[in-house]
């Protein structure tokens, strides 16, 4: 076995060719065996095997630097640069993250998750190499589903004027997470079938140098194209045509399921854990296909992640073009959404919180200063979701929460959530978002009645005295909770409220409870500050009310564990009521 | 005269080409009369004058619809389009925007100011028309400077695959306010030296058909066009070349200091108002330029405005390649800025506010994440800044001021800006903001000693007792007045606190000033939403101590008047007081 042997890219160059190829099988049968037990990053890293042993035995890192875009193709890179074993012993499968991370070694540059970012981080290595008086190869390595998004294609046109070295590796497989989507599209496959002749070549018009690597999975091509570009003096592209999910068939032949997998038998592909049940994403999906047959202007639109809204090939083909995917492109979708609304039509944009991040400006100019009635419907917000630090979901709040003339609203049910799309809908006055609550989907059966054209009228579940809890979305529940176990200590009955509009306050309601009450505590599933809570301790602020903020501290955190961090801000019920006590 | 004679569109299509052509140059005279004595954009609407004419002649609007980008060139749209009175009468000067605006004519189809947005926009115009059956041409105009922004790129890309009508004009002029920046406009500089004939094609390989016009001023050329490709079946790229400021020779010969322009003498282009001395717009550049001079490391970056942050030709000549201009493409700045502080170089990304709203993600995932020590310097943040309302200052705090490791500092002063821009360079540890104080620079003398790297310390500047002022970068000196009118009033010397850190509470401070203080106020520029104020009223929410946020309120305001505003806010020195009184 040579890949327990290496330790650094200093052992790949000791390979010769055929010892290099084994390599490559070996770090295959390490990821689809990897990925089989814990999950993980599968088609792109199957992929890209060849293209990095290729990488690491010409050039030299970390003199020479790599930068992989959005790092779902990192896990050979990491098998080379002393994270083997993270990939081969099981018990370590944990001790490295998912993505490039320069914590963990000097070879990585920096922590990244969000796609196509990689050429313009680059040029920023470009440019201190070159201020500095450095030398060395900067390298970005970039997806063709990458390709889309506007930081990707600002790099690339302005890495057009640099004269100094800078290679960009465009991975070229075909495939984003789902098909791929853009009108560049066309051209890579033209350049695929002209072997990289044809001179209508998005590269050369970005005022690059090109090359194309026809068998990207093929090492002496690749390391001969490599020495080629190695130390080149200005800026090229080198155009690599991989195979995705190369090494796994089922991964071969449909390529989307096996972009990323959950553990999996290897024998069938089928998922060791079973489907846990109808959740928020599958009764959006199936309310927006029911409403989308009945109204030929309601159109879904995704950028990039169609599965991670649950639309998966059947869907999309079912609804036909009222499903729009605009490829990794968030501030389109959002241009895109507010401009079908201005008119008449009814786009429902479905994005996942840490990627509507990519698009605030969009949200902020194109729409809201619009007022446009399109429909957000916001995935995994809050802490419990995806917990890697480039992928949380807990900014969504205090991020947009503040832009003017957006009604955004946290359901806490099913029934609040369907009932708050069926509005979205209906209404022709306001930018309308929703955030899907974290967690399991809890349905009451109640049929909601609310009519949500009320701005900002909060719900009061319970009428209390002296106490109000304030239960925003997610922590509407644990409000209950606190209610009942307050009550169970101490007898008294607090108000519980179930506000609904995390962009308003209802003055009204909490001018009316200073009468009977002297304090008030707010949850919320997202950070502190900027967010829903600090708008009611400001209301507050001058009067006899104490108030209480419950929500999650301002950091970056990687791979939290939910428990603890929900511990750790004193999110649990009996952390509350102790604080109430003590109060 | 024609132009008293336009109405409507219907108007300018009873004309014959010598008529259109007295037409231009009445439009013209019109533009140069009236930016002589109002201010305003003057290269792009002199250069787009015919094109304008031409598209009003051949297309149906509103029927048709045209979407201008950034709306530097929507002059000639206007005055063809209902609103000449306000570019022909002085006194009607005011009675439109300078931008586009649904709200003024059924001709505009957005309030749009920031660039890059148009195709993406016009998108949503065409799926909405799909969707809906109807029929008619969907046409985004969009200038070669704004086509680097990422979002105008994602909009190419997917127009590529949209398979019905739809017309890009790309106005082809040379020239971004300042020089163009990235590898596309040598593709462009290509196309027109081919005139149109090169194979290398940016519009091509973004899968789009393409047609080119030389004389983008000659009305006959352009008809002849547009008839071609009216009511055309699929998307389209019509590359015009035009010339920038056509028609006032200095403007055609010294393009970027005529993008815009305030008052001039149209005999000899001076000024009509004298520069009214110092500001901190200067004495950053001249720190900058020093810096930069003892420093190689040292960068200045903008993206696409250096005339906003004061450096001209001369200037960036000065520097050399130690000022680096991406072009259009902010998320691209941020990404450089934070690769470059990765590796020890020292990058200082200059940015007005408004335009950093457009790379929030860029500063969450490319930067903070990531923790690297770059520095932006963000100008005209606030409300005494610029007033239309696609650029309102007044977000960056809620926007920008919740995201983990920025430390972001609000000077008061002079003195205290330069302090805190020679330790950001100077510091290793965290990426840094600092917000540019509105209204006059103010200069006390006094040496700043403070050590910026103990984050969240606040400076008290007065010790008083009852009352605490806490005045934060613009209205730290409205907090002395305030100060000084209560003292006068009641005899009761209030404690006043200049923050310096706008990211971070001095908890320790907070609690002390508890013992002697009942009443904490807060003064920002900014909307009190997810604002500095409201940190503070949730560290006292469970105190006995008061607060008051004094800021602005969440809204988009169109060209308010700095003194009403202010006033409506009660954020003026007597309306505090007498707040206080009351309380």
């Amino acid at each position: 076995m040579y890949l327990e042997k290496i330790n650094s890219p200093e052992d790949v160059k000791k390979l010769n060719i055929e010892e290099m190829k084994v390599l490559a099988q070996e770090i295959r049968e390490a990821i689809i065996t990897r990925d089989a037990k814990h999950g993980g990053h599968f088609g792109p890293n199957l992929g890209i095997v060849e293209a990095t042993i290729a990488l690491h035995y010409v050039f030299n890192s970390p003199k020479d630097k790599f930068v992989f875009d959005v790092s779902h193709q990192t896990y050979p890179h990491k098998m080379l640069t002393g994270r083997r074993q993270a990939f081969t012993d099981e018990i370590h499968y944990d001790d490295v993250t998912g993505y490039s991370n320069q914590n963990e070694s000097e070879h990585d540059h920096f922590i990244l998750g969000h796609t196509s970012t990689s050429i313009s981080l680059a040029l920023g290595l470009a440019k201190a190499r070159d201020v500095k008086g450095e030398i060395g190869n900067i390298v970005a390595i970039i997806g063709d589903g990458s390709l889309s998004g506007g930081e990707a294609l600002e790099g690339l046109d302005f890495a057009g004027e640099l004269k100094s070295n800078f290679i960009i590796i465009v991975n070229d497989n075909d495939m984003s997470i789902a098909e791929n989507h853009g009108g560049l599209y066309k051209n890579l496959k033209l350049l695929r079938e002209t072997e990289g002749k044809t001179e209508t070549n998005l590269f050369k018009a970005m005022g690059l140098d090109y090359i194309f690597v026809k068998d990207g999975n093929n090492l002496e091509e690749l390391i001969e194209i490599f020495k080629k570009v190695k130390d080149i003096n200005h800026p090229i592209v080198v155009h690599i045509h991989t195979q995705k999910g190369k090494g796994y068939k089922l991964a071969e032949i449909d390529k989307e399921p096996w972009h990323y997998t959950m553990p999996f038998n290897i024998e069938n592909g089928k998922p060791l854990n079973a489907d846990d049940g109808e959740d928020y994403t599958d009764i959006t999906k199936e309310y927006l296909i029911k409403k989308m047959k009945e109204d030929k202007t309601v159109v879904t639109i995704t950028s990039g992640t169609p599965g991670a809204v649950g639309f998966n090939k059947k869907d999309r083909d079912e609804v036909g073009s009222q499903f729009i995917d605009v490829g990794i492109a968030e501030e389109t979708a959002v241009a895109i959404a507010s401009g079908m609304a201005s008119k008449g039509a009814k786009p429902v944009y479905t994005v996942v919180s840490t990627f509507l991040q990519r698009t605030y400006d969009q949200l902020s100019q194109d729409l809201c200063i619009n007022n446009n009635p399109a429909i957000i419907v916001v995935y995994y917000a809050g802490a419990i979701g995806m917990t890697d630090v480039t992928h949380l979901g807990w900014f969504d709040i205090a991020m947009m929460g503040n832009i003017p003339n957006l009604v955004y609203l946290a359901p806490t049910t099913k029934e609040e959530h369907l009932a708050m799309l069926e509005w979205s809908i209906k209404q022709q006055e306001h930018p309308v978002a929703i955030r899907i609550p974290g967690g399991k989907m809890i349905s009451t059966g109640k049929k909601v009645t609310k009519d949500f054209s009320k701005l900002n009228t909060y719900e009061v579940s319970q009428r209390g005295k002296k106490v109000v809890i304030i239960g925003l979305g997610t922590f509407y529940q644990l409000g209950e909770k606190v209610a009942t176990l307050y009550q169970e200590k101490t007898g008294v009955k607090a108000t519980v409220i179930n506000p609904m509009y995390i962009t308003g306050v209802d003055e009204k309601l909490l001018e009316e409870l200073k009468k009977d009450h002297s304090l008030v505590i707010t949850l919320e599933d997202g950070v502190l500050d900027g967010g829903f809570g600090e708008k009611i301790a400001r209301f507050y602020g001058n009067s006899n009310m104490k108030v209480l903020n419950y929500g999650l501290k301002k950091e970056f955190l990687d791979r939290h564990d939910i428990g603890k961090l929900l511990t750790k801000n004193r999110l649990k019920a009996d952390l509350i009521v102790e604080d109430l006590l003590k109060f």
